[in-house]
């Protein structure tokens, strides 16, 4: 099999490339070692960025996203038992949309089987042959059988765990992982708010999220090493509603917990996103902790380059935006793991924390309350920093 | 002896003080330890905020200010071999000035003695006495004799080693010592720039700062433990040009060094700044690093708030404001707290921090360069957050 651009992985990144190709009339070949039914139910963050919206919007996947998606016009701060709202309309003059990414997911996979170049299921790449060469091989398992896809290029949008990162040679990693992790329950009752909560309650973090107007996504800080199994329903609820508590009497509603799962904290990073004629994408080349939920958003934003980078060398022939791609993703990619990892250490208790951090921690917190430019900080890499030029 | 306000400590703290106090008609005695020309060598910070401006002009003692201070429009912070100008009038609406803590204390110093309530050199306070009465009394040593001030309140301002904080029972304290100092040097030769140079070498951080139109003050990270004597002029001199080159070609004059040493890198705070009636004011509350230079502009920041407070009270007869002297002033320490930590953090390389940790410093370093609200944001903090109201 041949194709012009290889793409190692079905997710959100890899499906958007595809279809972004496709617009160009640039010929792909996607393969996902999972089933489709598996792909399709992968739990994963579900905040996008109004760039992330408008990607997916004009490449035809906006449909059910712009009826189905949740507007939000800012987020809330809550610590002091007092409630903060960032208003980001007013602040950077954009919105962010809660849409799940698995339903991204099935938008582009349903997208891609209509009228979409080949999306092969259950095709395990294994290698990647010669990728500094103009003619790279993915070697992949299919139907039983060793296979070999003949590319021009090569895409890793394969996530942390995936074939394409250890391809690259020679490559500088950059790596943090936090001391606590995520609880993370969904639950069937409507959200107990309208927007996005991050709490800093006295004893941890706990974040309120929503999954659609009847389902609740909640977290909370927990150790790392926990295991669910050891917080029964009701310590949960218990333990947010301490988190939550506020001065006015906000109530938190409960509901019966139908998901319930533990997420470690990490940052990655390695640089450059590229060797040869292998390019990385998403979480292959990235990871961030969840606070702020960056991690869709940028890989997104790293296919949209790459999207720019292919369509002008069809056009023109020239490779000049691949050539800048890994160190015009590397900036952004900077920024926001810069903004990942400070509203994490922000908002959550620190292991063995002294009280010196915890006041600085309070004082960051009043800061973004009081301080318009603070708060318009906070608010422009919330939203979305642009994609580059 | 017996006044109505007893201050302990003739820094610039106190003897602004008891100037607020003077020009309200309000009794009071300056009690230093040591001798004048000592108080008046003291070689400390020089950058002064606007709000202290205006609080030094407004009590008489702006005519040598006004004439030799220098008025600072912004600072330049250098990394990556670039120079990023942060432009204070057109972000935040203000300036800053820069004039020698020293000739502060002089001019303030000058204006007591002409017309003033009394000030007492070498007048070594060792005990406060009952601060939590109605009538606490200062024991001091003065011209060979143990003598006793009697006071309605009595006001630390007698710095980190002072009297003072450990007569207030049940505080809450809070530290952080930093893993680098500052090797500080006074050179006869006209600084190589306008305005403050605050830079991240490849090594270290450098500061570029002056006294006078003719003398340069310029500071070099350096390990804790460090022994000026160890560092020639000749070292000294090659590791600020290191730190501070850029592309374009920019030179660092060398000159004549007249000073050297060494300044350990510490935040100290200490809650509540009050106990009955002594209250605390400056460096014998809060100690913060120099990055930032906000030492002397909190301290000043303090007393003005005191001076509203005994104001107030000598009017209405009410302590309403010097019942919340503590806290309002502690929501603005903390604010500074934070402001200098981060701008200590930021710019000093981290003795064993990690690749990671330097790539986000790079990052925020970038993000000031980049985002009018984050330069906004540090204009703002350095130019003087508003005293509370």
């Amino acid at each position: 099999m041949r194709t012009r651009v290889g793409i190692i992985g079905g997710g959100p990144a890899g499906l958007l490339l595809a279809r972004l190709l496709h617009l160009e009339g640039i010929d792909c070949v996607v393969l996902e070692a999972r089933t489709r039914a598996y792909a399709e139910q992968r739990q994963r963050a579900g905040m996008l960025e109004q760039g992330t919206v408008e990607a997916l919007r004009a490449c035809g996947a906006g449909a059910r996203l712009d009826a189905e998606g949740l507007v939000h016009h800012g987020i809330e701060l809550r610590f002091d038992r007092t409630r903060h709202h960032i208003d980001f309309p007013s602040l950077a003059g954009r919105t962010v949309t809660i849409y799940a990414q698995t339903e991204i997911v099935k938008d582009l996979i349903a997208l891609q089987l209509a009228d979409g170049p080949p999306l092969l299921f259950e095709a395990e790449a294994y290698e990647i042959e010669k990728p500094d060469s103009g003619s790279p091989r993915i070697l992949f398992r299919h139907e039983g059988r060793e296979q070999t896809l003949e590319c021009d290029w090569v895409v890793g949008a394969d996530g942390f765990h995936g074939i394409s990162r250890p391809a690259i040679p020679a490559q500088r990693t950059y790596g943090r992982d936090y001391p606590y992790s995520w609880l993370g329950i969904l639950a069937d009752v409507p959200p107990s708010c309208e927007e996005l909560i991050y709490a800093r309650g006295q004893d941890g973090f706990a974040l309120h999220s929503m999954r659609s107007p009847a389902v609740s996504r909640l977290y909370l800080q927990v150790p790392n090493g926990t295991d669910p199994a050891d917080w029964p329903d009701e310590l949960i609820w218990d333990t947010l509603d301490a988190r939550f508590a506020t001065d006015d009497g906000w109530q938190l509603a409960r509901g019966p917990i139908t998901a319930k799962s533990v997420t470690p904290m990490r940052s990655y990073l390695t640089e450059p996103m590229r060797y040869g004629r292998l390019l990385l994408a998403g979480d292959s080349a990235h990871i961030v902790p969840p606070t702020g939920a960056k991690g869709l958003n940028l890989a997104i934003s790293d296919v949209r380059l790459l999207g720019r980078a292919f369509a002008h060398l069809e056009r023109t022939g020239s490779e000049q935006l691949l050539d800048s791609y890994s160190q015009l993703c590397l900036e952004r990619v900077w920024q926001v793991t810069r903004f990942s990892f400070d509203m994490t250490t922000m908002l959550h208790a620190q292991p063995g924390g002294g009280a010196f951090e915890e006041r600085l921690q309070h004082a960051r917190l009043r800061r973004i309350a009081e301080s318009p430019h603070a708060a318009a900080e906070l608010a422009a890499l919330y939203t979305g920093l642009p994609l580059g030029s």
